[in-house]
């Protein structure tokens, strides 16, 4: 049996199958960082008179992922305990073919780690263009939301329970506010993501010995420079074998964007359910439907992207606990780890992205649901208002008198079933309180507090992209 | 971009790419997983009476995994949630050419995540089966191993450091202890893989319906019974939808093995380094290589073991995480985490497996190293026996007076580099101890106490199959 | 600053502060633990011979663990790794002054990880009498539950949405059926939790030197059965000082529990709220309220609950860890981790099973909202039903044309707004269906199939204690 | 049984017991942080007029936490779900025996999650000082160390086998590498911690209220914003009581900073093992020692060090995870699981730094040893070098013939174990290469590469505080 029986296309993974990201992570596109960054060594060898002229045109004419087996180079992967050995076999034997000096100049300086660890990198950073480019389209999405029903009044939720008055634009924001804090998080992920070229022990010995040998005056941090330039990446201060931070804190991103995704859909599971029906998933053919019930509309975006959100942290686990095993001057396993969690985080993160801006963009909003829930929640709700407003008219010159006055008033509805307006009303003397007042009093309207200005600081801070 | 460009061969796998394992957990082996329950169910049916008696030959011949379409499944799988949806509406077109009877007995009663986990128990045992052959043969050849070294001295480590004389039988019959233990533990939860059967809502209301609307007697328990045995499988007391035991157990047995495999590969990366030298891997052509340094002879299949060890803990508190989030009648996010979790985690077994019957099988073990590196621990390593023997003697009438020379003798050696049994032959009157009676103390072989017993208890308790 | 001030009572845990299991695991409680190891191997070695006859009575006089200052241990227990290095002093300098014989026979060929490992096993077995105690009478309130409500119908909910009629008496069954089977597999891992005995290295020499020095017959294993026999716990094959099983399983059925219980919590949480409404908390003086709005009530078992099952798979995916990096004859590191993550899992499973135990007992059922929430969710709940009775009648000939033709009919109700029924009387001719058996197929109660032989076999699988 | 009797001192956690930042996040800790945001919110009121002007002085003296019982809190904390409820009636009830008008203020328009994340901030910005000022002991020493070191030659290893040349204090610098970028975003985490204040549902809708009956002109935000300044915690731009970005990145920042304490620890154990020696741990009185083998000197600091690392990443998944799952206007269980979590990363943290810190001070290098392993390796660690400077005068015009002949003679040395150098120098004919210039080439001291560069790279990039 070979490796490509084991072909994965994400039958069991509905949360990314398909999407660009998941493209973007395949084994082929590995194997397309992988030659490129040889590819780009060996231009930088060449500009700087350490390779052939001719190398780069000959190594680039091989330089294509779909020249090579990657269910063959996944099976050969096992004699060296990584892809870059066997891949380095191949792509010399096809740079042979070409030009001798081309394949001579291949990898010169570099070790396996080194093209490893930067091909991860790059791989990253192209997975990252698109989710975030999904994730902004969430952000704008998301902000338009929030202002649309700055006034569109809600009732909170706290520890499952109606607490107080709210807008559903307060919550949209907040959905805007994790979403886009991170995707500011993966943003500078992004930037940041190092080059890694230490040569065999970090040292970059070889590098050294290539370039004193060379009449030039480059020396390896010259080269290396060029190289991050080359491939978009940020210069490390030294190479980073054994320290892993560039990995975990990519992960550490990676999954605060899930989580902030998933924040959003387990409320969107909520809100959907029928008895609370404040929000639907944007409708669309072939989604939402059963095996058996032709009836069923299930929030499907929601339910995946939250299987993203849940299933994250396994992986980051991965990464960290690979980091605090890392030893020697190569690690001996731990490095290994972090590959396909590093891809599986990527590709959670790009399902979530893409299903969130779908779900963002199209959320039906059903104000009349809205409405019903807050009028069911009742008066109730302000009534950490009325202790702070009408028990310290009730005082009496007696401190507390009036708190306790009130919150026997609310005891008495909750238990009687008894509406706490009338209750209240009957608690409070008309000359003390008008009912005027008391009704602006029980209005939630007017008790959302700030909601309206967190709504704007919010949607300046994470604005998004104009919708062009 | 399509799902096929997304296609993972195992390329960031080296532990697990190109086993026999991978072959039996990837896409095209899951399709026929999923087709041999709906057809099993079919059979079932129509032993029952309750579908066409020319059904099952029909949907058998469409049964065969490589008439369908993984990476298109897989991106439909998005609209439902699942790629049993889609996988249906294509079994159904193929089987309606057949027979369109047969293709409406087709997943008669059942709900798409009946087929998804009985599929996956399914997937489990045949993988099971697989990663047990492999356990089996490193459960024997770690038997033999412990045998054949009952009697080889060397020095034991706790701590990192040297503790005692040990025999190398010892520690080889301790890793068969944690292999063969979980070994075990695999073995019964491949026994215990339950059938899923419940319905659309765990009622089993499909098949009370169809059940009873035929005028045999059959009930819905008696067909779920007839189509566990044609599985395989257990049969559970209740549809397991949202309680998730047999998924977090077969989790468990799985990340207990490549613990106990991680174990022996953790000793292997320290004994087979080049100062200790106690133990080599096997040879094999073109393993162990580096792409920059001919010389190196990395421990490769150690590394890859332990790079499995590391990583599965993290697909465990996905299951775990997932078990503890469900809710309602089927879980809204937390079912589709288990999925890809549970294949790796066989796919991490399966491929420490093999490695590990390779390992033990092949393992050098170099005498001379162990003596030497025993040697080189010098008299100190019985130090507790003297303690024990030799203190009382020097005691004097006061109780403790002999735990301290020696104690002060063992600091002594330590501090001046003087050699111990130098220094305690003089803190030791020859009158009390002669010195053929402190030579016989210091040996280290009359202080290696129950190792020859335990390599027994140990083998016994794990006899592995015969080598037939 | 010393460790008292570091002292941690559960400020930061409601979820088990305050609990019976809390004080079983406390500092206090595993100094006795380890007095009560150290006190039965001194019992264990007089027995036999090998400990003066009067060093029992001796060392009890000073096992009592409020003798010893945990905080000052705990600060001591960082030079040597573990706590039982400073504990050992001061015992045996309290012993000391009742019998110096009495001294030297404590801890007499053990190490101090056969004392840890051993004590971790009694304070588990301690901790699990408790847990079960609870959860026992969880899985006795479940039993009467789902008896009591075998009849009261609901509707079921998959991916959030309404699916089919079902039975109370069934989601509380499969309450059950979740407990009642992780709380059998913490029964077996009591019965399992095994004695840990094996000396400096896992050869038991030490004591095979005390052993063949002895006139009696006894050897090692006698001594280490009996040594189990007093403890209560089960005699391993061989020391496990590297083979962590016996850790990682009681880890794993800790999760199994916390799990089961977090998944009705969940239920609850969503049931309870208050647009659903289908349950409530029992009411407690003090709880549930809130420090702002007078009118909660939160629903803080569950709350809890749910905390405690999500908390739990990361002190599991630590024993994981550990395991997988065990190295040596004793873990460099990896041992140490165990510790506190075994006792946070006794707590977070301790303190479940406690709110589990009252949340189960005092549920209450509101039998109208859960006729409205199904009433609402009309006859669309059973169209999987008229799928497969009605559908066929409208076949005419045509394979598919009933069920195109109620899928329609679905689809139309579902956009317009029309009742179900209605749409589906207009579809289906009288001649072919009469009103009274459209009714009949309609009506929610003849549609929850095997809901109550489930119950059955659930309540007679796990049947709790009788409740006396 | 109350809280007081599962008291944790530590005496499971050598790793952190009786360090000072153990002290820092105590529960005694935890209640003064609670008094103290209590105490400043009812200063902030009070400056803008809205408290008693004597309200601050008269809660000032009853917000020391000694004043309360932590245990009876504990216990109290589960009626509400969490510890501020119980403490503010103590709080109020002290503060109305000295002014019922102090009492009156307190709390105003806060909520208990603003108070209890608010004081995790705190508390976490008070223990990352003192964690901050031993990683910064540790970041001089480590770049004393490498400066010490920058010539002192050594092998390199890679996967566990030795590689190429290296130097000592190249091998520290990459400890500090690792050490000082974990370090620095530990000090970007304490600056970022934010101030928590939404009040009961995240709208501030209390204070809106308080604020607007009050004739002054500031806003709520005006108030927030003293209130952070008060604390000394960030202002965020809105509530984040559903958005735990703040808490996963604090906990992001302290796994990496374990991690890198555990990338030395590990180090640490492999080099100070006997066979190895090439360095040891500090020796200090009472440390290291064994309960049963005198002779032990076990790496103890490491050994901790080591165990903090692996157990940090369970909890940084319990922060991740518990984001993922928030839910509503404040999270129904998974804030609940952060408080131990975060508490326990603080701890592992603030023991892995103190330790460290005397590690990285007191490491004994052993050059003799170092040496040793260097010769022990022989030529063949310029294997790679012999294949980049000698194989091209081997080629002979045909090119890689001249690496065919370096290979084998590597092969032949390998496998005859006739030295390297011997082998080479009959392959490589003396006109090619002098003897003088073969012992250049073979000189490890000539083949490390860019070994003292980076270290200055890395002191400058991590320069630690000057050691006053």
């Amino acid at each position: 049996m070979g490796a490509a029986e084991s072909a994965d296309y994400g039958l069991l993974a509905p949360a990314w199958a398909g999407t660009r990201v998941a493209a973007l992570t395949g084994d082929t596109a590995l194997l397309q960082a992988l030659l490129d960054v040889e590819l780009a060594w060996v231009r930088v060898l060449a500009d700087a008179g350490l390779a052939d002229p001719e190398a780069p045109a000959a190594v680039a004419a091989v330089s294509d992922a779909s020249l090579y087996d990657a269910a063959s180079l996944a099976e050969r992967a096992q004699g060296g305990g990584n892809p870059v050995i066997p891949l380095l076999a191949d792509l010399r034997k096809l740079a042979q073919a070409q030009s001798p000096a081309a394949a001579g100049a291949i990898h010169r300086g570099a070790t396996s780690q080194d093209i490893m660890d930067t091909a991860l990198m790059l791989l990253a950073r192209r997975a990252l263009e698109a989710i975030l480019s999904d994730a902004d389209r969430a952000v704008t999405a998301l902000g338009d939301l929030a202002r649309r029903h700055a006034r569109t009044l809600c009732v909170a939720r706290t520890l499952t329970q109606h607490s107080l008055p709210s807008t559903f634009g307060l919550r949209a924001a907040q959905w805007l506010h994790g979403v886009g804090q991170a995707a500011e998080g993966l943003r500078t992920a992004a930037l940041g993501l190092p080059l890694q070229w230490g040569g065999a022990s970090g040292t970059m010995a070889a590098l050294t010995t290539a370039t004193a040998a060379h009449s030039g005056t480059d020396g390896p941090f010259d080269l290396t420079s060029r190289l991050a330039v080359a491939l978009g990446l940020a210069e490390p201060v030294a190479p980073w074998q054994t320290n892993r931070l560039p990995v975990t804190g990519l992960g550490a991103a990676l999954q605060d964007f899930t989580a902030a995704a998933g924040k959003m859909a387990n409320d969107v599971l909520l809100l959907s359910r029928p008895e609370i029906g404040e929000v639907s998933e944007p409708r669309a053919a072939g989604r939402g439907g059963s095996s058996a019930m032709p009836q069923k509309q299930n929030p499907v975006l929601s339910v995946l992207i939250r299987s993203a959100a849940l299933a994250a942290p396994g992986h980051g686990v991965q990464l960290q606990a690979a980091a605090a095993a890392a030893d020697d001057e190569r690690p001996s396993g731990s490095w290994h780890v972090e590959w396909q969690a590093l891809r599986s985080l990527l590709r959670l993160a790009g399902g979530a992205a893409a299903k969130l801006a779908e779900l963002a963009a199209g959320l039906q909003v059903h104000t009349r649901a809205l409405e019903r829930n807050l009028a069911a929640a009742g008066p109730l709700v302000v009534s950490e208002k009325i202790m702070a407003v009408v028990a310290p008219l009730l005082d009496d010159g007696v401190a507390g008198r009036g708190k306790k006055l009130v919150s026997e008033a609310v005891a008495h509805s909750l238990s009687t079933g008894e509406p706490f307006a009338t209750v209240l009303r009957s608690t409070v003397p008309e000359d003390i309180l008008s009912d005027d007042r008391l009704a602006d009093i029980l209005d939630p309207v007017n008790y959302v507090g700030e909601a309206a200005a967190l709504i704007e600081r919010i949607t300046a801070a994470y604005p998004g992209k104009p919708s062009a």
